[in-house]
């Protein structure tokens, strides 16, 4: 059974780790976001790449769920010391990462190909795919300080500002990264992962053929919204900014006709019958993960939901 | 009074100390070699300037002159783990140097700007300035690999290959960097630094206006060639590729008309009489500098030798 996640970083990195830990009864491929991409130091940085190659790797940070665990920052106070920049968190163990990602894409290798080595240095099994080879910046254009890229948005100025829009430069010319389309066409389940839908998820289904690829297919959706708040990250305020109301109603319709499904938490049960009413089909669930226990009983939750609506696709194994 | 050495690594940087260790009594430029400055891993790094800089701020590792001490190499660890290149022993101190200054080069700073804040932070109150803040790249031509960078050559292939030729790309184009005409105009002494004439001094004389300068000026020049050998590097084994025996005399042919004096090791006493009468003036004395206290008296002996030949433009101190 193949399953293809889509996903941001943080949130998406726990669900595609819940299915990792799967396998092999499913063949897993997680698409992730590369819109958060950015230049720093000279340094090609791809945030949820990272998070996501980390998580499925067990080298990431247990405390924040990004950066990787037993971390130093010698490089960084360093920077510090020379007045440089320091609120991009870059530990010394990271730090290689990005310095052998941008030695090897100015030598002409694709970002694809990156990942898919290092995957295989860090042990990951499920393939790991970017969602474009090509480069798309998410920016957003602020109340208070007009357009900022993403990263300055998010880390530097702690997703303070108030959103007005949000752009993603250079997805006209996007093409999907190499298997992409393919996983997605091949997917017996696509899972968009709890990841901020404006900014984590967006991206993606903006790449040329993706959304289409996957409104033929169609997908469940993990609500990052419990009870009109998120766990991480901006996406409920985002909601609020944009003049929704953040609710598991609000991300089902905004990936719209792309779902047959939405997962969402127990704690907003109450849902259920306007979500069904529109004639999707729902899972309530303890969808928070705080351990690796939960990732997983979620990520065979989510497979056993998948069943209702194809009994037929599922692998033998009682999941 | 006004002293202005030229410096290429290692050997430079120790007698550029010496001269340091001499302030305020004189007024300090250090002129560096950028030559062997290349890109690696999307960096600029800068192998002489920062030598020069580690060791006049007593940052530089003793045991091998150059990096940092102190230091520990865990992104290094972490990129071998990645299969990226480790030939290049980049220490996690000294990669934050790497870093900032390739940030505020992205962000267009000149080079000597860099410079002189990274100086400033480390507390260096001896005027750092780069050749040019053009690039400039020593190319090697050898026999068993044809055209090697630098860097290449001398570390990753450890000065093995045989050289044919050198060349340095960009030198036609170099303007000197700001304000180094000037301190060399300014100078009531220059130092040539025991640096590899080939590699360390021949690039910053090659750029444009410098050598000329000089040239109205005169300088004294320290000889690496001891005994036939270096203390370290590949000067002497260049002579011999290049069909000239390493001698002080060879160092002395090599500036030529540059030079109104001569230091040399006093183990080379013997080629004092043949130097003399090429006209120029000659110190013989204990040139080799194992701790700081070497680099100091050296330092002060060569004052006191241009002393002979400008009694008036000394300061009152008895060096």
């Amino acid at each position: 059974m193949n399953v293809t996640v889509l996903a941001g970083g943080v949130g998406g990195a726990k669900l595609a780790h819940g299915f990792a830990l799967c396998q092999p009864e499913i063949d897993l491929t997680v698409i992730v976001n590369t819109g958060d991409d950015f230049d720093h130091f000279g340094l090609r940085i791809c945030p949820d790449l990272d998070t996501v190659c980390y998580t499925l790797a067990g080298l990431a940070n247990p405390q924040t769920g990004w950066g990787r665990k037993d971390e130093t920052y010698e490089v960084l106070r360093c920077v510090g010391e020379l007045g440089g920049p320091t609120w991009f968190r870059l530990g010394d163990k990271d730090l290689a990462t990005h310095l052998e990602r941008t030695r090897r894409l100015s030598e002409g290798q694709r970002l694809s190909d990156v990942v898919t080595a290092f995957c295989s240095t860090w042990g990951i099994k499920a393939r790991v795919l970017p969602m474009s080879d090509d480069p798309v910046r998410t920016m957003v254009d602020t109340r208070e300080y007009g357009w900022l890229d993403f990263q300055n948005y998010f880390v530097r100025h702690a997703c303070r500002p108030t959103i007005q829009k949000i752009a993603f430069e250079g997805i006209e010319q996007a093409l999907p990264a190499a298997g992409v389309l393919e996983a997605l066409e091949d997917s017996d389940l696509i899972v968009i992962a709890p990841s901020n839908p404006w900014v984590s998820i967006q991206p993606i289904l903006s790449v040329n053929g993706i959304a289409s690829m996957i409104q033929s297919q169609k997908a469940v959706a993990v609500s990052p919204i419990i009870q009109g708040q998120t766990l991480k990250g901006p996406a409920a305020k985002m909601y609020r900014e944009m003049g929704i109301e953040p609710s598991p109603v609000a991300v089902a319709q905004h990936y719209s006709t792309l779902l047959w499904g939405l997962v969402m938490d127990e704690l907003d049960r109450g849902f259920e019958s306007t979500l069904m009413s529109s004639g999707i089909m729902v899972l309530s669930t303890q969808t928070i993960m705080q351990n690796e226990q939960d990732r997983l009983s979620l990520a065979r939750e989510i497979l056993t939901f998948s069943q209702d609506r194809n009994p037929n696709q599922m692998p033998r194994r009682e999941f």
